[in-house]
């Protein structure tokens, strides 16, 4: 495989798209439940800061897995939720997670 | 979910494990071929140092996922090869790739 066909191997992508330490959390939680505000995810979310959450939703965003969704009322209210895309993965999601627990 | 549970979620300790540049091409080539030598393994990944690749084979091997065989011969030989724990893996790498493969 030479660089060029490494770069857009599909594994590597994926995992690029995943790697962040709060990633697994966000997509666990966007799994639960429909539609999430920042706020709820940050509450729900032990030791993450404003900012590495925030930068983190952005890449997500960025990368088509979840989508920002504004609703303008008073206080305007912004919610995130899984694209379509970011729905396939959940199946796969599950499946490492139980690899991941038989570690031991 | 506290820390604690964050801590030992079974999906963020898989992605841990798979966090690392090379990491996805090592498996590939490992998954293709039964056992492979440093030195070839080298070879087929360009652009990464020895010193870099050597980490993430430690890594790895730490995380029980390929084990590493020295042959006594003249000159020495050192082998990797998947752990069975590290074949488990095939089919969500497998899923992983086409995911990613199909985000254009």
């Amino acid at each position: 495989m030479n660089f060029e066909e490494f770069k857009n191997c599909g594994l590597r992508r994926s995992l690029d798209i995943l790697s962040g330490k709060w990633k697994p959390l966000i997509l666990h939680n966007l799994f639960e439940d429909d539609q999430v505000r920042f706020a709820e995810l940050w509450r729900t979310m032990p030791r993450v800061s404003k900012k590495v959450l925030s930068e983190q939703l952005k890449q997500l965003e960025e990368d088509l897995i979840i989508e920002r969704i504004e609703v303008y009322n008073f206080p305007p209210e912004v919610y995130y939720k899984l694209t379509e895309k970011g729905r396939k993965l959940g199946p796969i999601l599950l499946e490492l997670h139980s690899w991941g627990s038989g570690l031991g």
